[in-house]
């Protein structure tokens, strides 16, 4: 292992990389990490020197808070490398944004931007080998912070480290995707944290999934847990429904995640003319128009999946098979927003940075 | 340190005590832990052999689930030692039922019997030297299981640790508890994990706890979340409100902690004579049995702090003191309790367990 400063980043480098070791054919979302990763602490009171480091298991008290209490958060974002090899990530002040939104929600310490951005940057830099170019390619990027404080006592912790890891990741295909609305179970509360990325709202969610999943469907489309009326989001993905020809998707709350890839499919199927209405979408009414066949599309929006389309939902035990469409909104927004990531097309909307 | 085997838990001692730095006089809560902590991990689909070892700081991967998705769970019980040495549960087949309950909502495996049972007193026999004696006196016992399977995608983890701590603690004075009635943020959402003892529902309460702790209230009483009229309970304390001379607690829900000392002072109360109305309590009936002079005492009701005496509740901004009782019904059953819990009076339940 050598040791180099950079940026007031220090820099230890792992002796040997294990990049050939893996099958970039066939990679499995989120189970191959490359060969370091970036690590800052806070403690006493401030922010420590940030560090990248060989990706390795590090110790922990038994009774760290993130074990007891939960505090803990994270962020998932990707980057892309064009085909003169310049590694470029996408909307990452959104990210950035968010992880701290998500941080005063869970009382957590904000992480100051340069830590998080240079952190990042130097990384992937690092790594950068392990970046392939292609459409579909791309390196996940998972930022999280955890509380390292001790005690079992139920208070905020002192003591957080933050953390970003690298996962190579492939286009991938989820397989059909069959969609339960949520009649009992919910991810979130008024008042409550689903608008945070907190590791809590995940675990939440399992138990009701591999309920859906017993039944044959493979992801829960959440409604508010006051009246169940109202369609809110997938696990990890926000939700677009197609009515004739026009996109409707709930407005963000404080029980839905702010999505990047949400906000950004609706600037862009604005900007091909695509009439979109931001609004509470009852189940009632996605019910209705399967009826009466206006419903043409749902399809799922997020980082990891990018757009994933849906091919029919079930509601009170009715299963609603959805149409095959020659003219996809899901599959024209993808190829669009795609293009833009992987500097196919031209990004005239500014939202891609160069590392 | 050497090695022995009891039950099939492998015993590996610590070479030397740190029970002489200890000022068993200043005891700050769950912040001391006791020589040996019990671990039993769950990989390749069954749990391992158990081990009682050195409490120490152990290995994560980055990509651990319990980081990234929460799956995490905890129980809270106490240890108690007689005058003659004896080492005494209190009802801790109740706990071992509520883990598991809290191990199905959170999608992670239930942990056998036997390994709870025998882990938490052969853990407890080994470090009885830190169990003292006296009224108030006993040892928290923290059972908690984290995923540490590895990878970040969102689906429940293959490999779990169990672990067992025990820090001493003896009766703290909370001091004076006002209490903030909410009327925005929520703990617990209708279909959500809030009967769970799952570790996100505590960081989630710490960021509005703070604003309440900015005001000058010292916990929060939540309200359900879809219409905040109807009152819950606190952080970590089940709530009873006394009326006249009637206790009022709401009925437990999946929205509800299943709180043991909430019923065995609904038990306890009943045996001494008191009424008790387990039913949904409205905020206003609260605020309108303050004003009409009805309201004599509210408190919480929890393993860590017992029965904690609420001295006044602040709702839309209005504070309401409550008066001093001569005849407090919460100091009353508390007394009770924890003579049962210390042995210095007859357990006629059959609630206390020798160890
Ligand atoms: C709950 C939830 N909703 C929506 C999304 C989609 O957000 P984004 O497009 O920023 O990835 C995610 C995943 O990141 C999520 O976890
Ligand atoms: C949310 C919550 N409610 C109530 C309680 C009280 O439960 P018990 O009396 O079993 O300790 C606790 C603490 O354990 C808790 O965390």
């Amino acid at each position: 292992m050598s040791t180099t400063q950079t940026n007031k980043i220090e820099i230890i480098k792992a002796a040997t990389s294990k990049i050939n070791e893996v099958d970039f054919e066939n990679l499995s979302f989120g189970s191959i990490f490359t060969d370091h990763l970036f690590e800052c602490d806070f403690k006493n009171g401030e922010w420590q020197k940030p560090v990248i480091k060989p990706y390795a298991p590090f110790l922990l008290d038994p009774s760290s808070r993130v074990f007891h209490y939960g505090q803990a958060i994270f962020e998932g974002m990707k980057a892309y490398k064009d085909e003169d090899d310049a590694i470029w990530l996408f909307r990452p002040d959104e990210n950035y944004k968010r992880f701290n939104k998500s941080a005063v929600r869970m009382a957590m310490q904000e992480v100051p931007e340069d830590i998080f951005m240079n952190g990042l940057k130097e990384l992937l830099k690092l790594d950068e080998a392990w970046i392939k170019r292609g459409k579909g390619n791309s390196m996940y990027i998972r930022p999280f912070m955890i509380a390292t404080g001790t005690g079992v006592i139920a208070n905020p912790s002192d003591n957080y480290k933050f953390m970003i890891i690298l996962s190579p990741v492939s286009a991938y295909y989820a397989g059909e995707v069959k969609v339960l609305i949520a009649e009992h179970y919910s991810r979130a509360a008024n008042g409550g944290i689903g608008a945070a990325k907190a590791a809590g709202n995940y675990a939440a969610q399992f138990y009701p999934t591999s309920l859906a999943n017993k039944q044959g469907f493979q992801q829960v489309i959440w409604t508010d847990d006051a009246t169940h009326t109202k369609l809110e989001e997938a696990g990890t993905m926000n939700v677009f429904f197609r009515i004739n020809d026009t996109l409707f998707t709930a407005p963000v709350s404080e029980r839905i995640l702010d999505g990047v890839t949400r906000k950004t499919l609706i600037d862009l199927a604005k900007s091909e003319g695509i009439n979109v209405d931001v609004r509470p979408v009852l189940v009632s009414e996605l019910v209705e128009a399967s009826k009466n066949g206006t419903l043409k599309e749902i399809f799922g929006a997020g980082t990891a999946a990018v757009v994933s389309p849906i091919s029919g939902f079930s509601y009170q035990d009715v299963y609603h098979e959805l149409p095959n469409n020659e003219d996809s909104m899901a599959l024209k927004l993808k190829d669009k927003l795609t293009n833009i990531q992987n500097k196919i097309a031209e990004d005239t909307f500014g939202w891609t940075v160069k590392v």
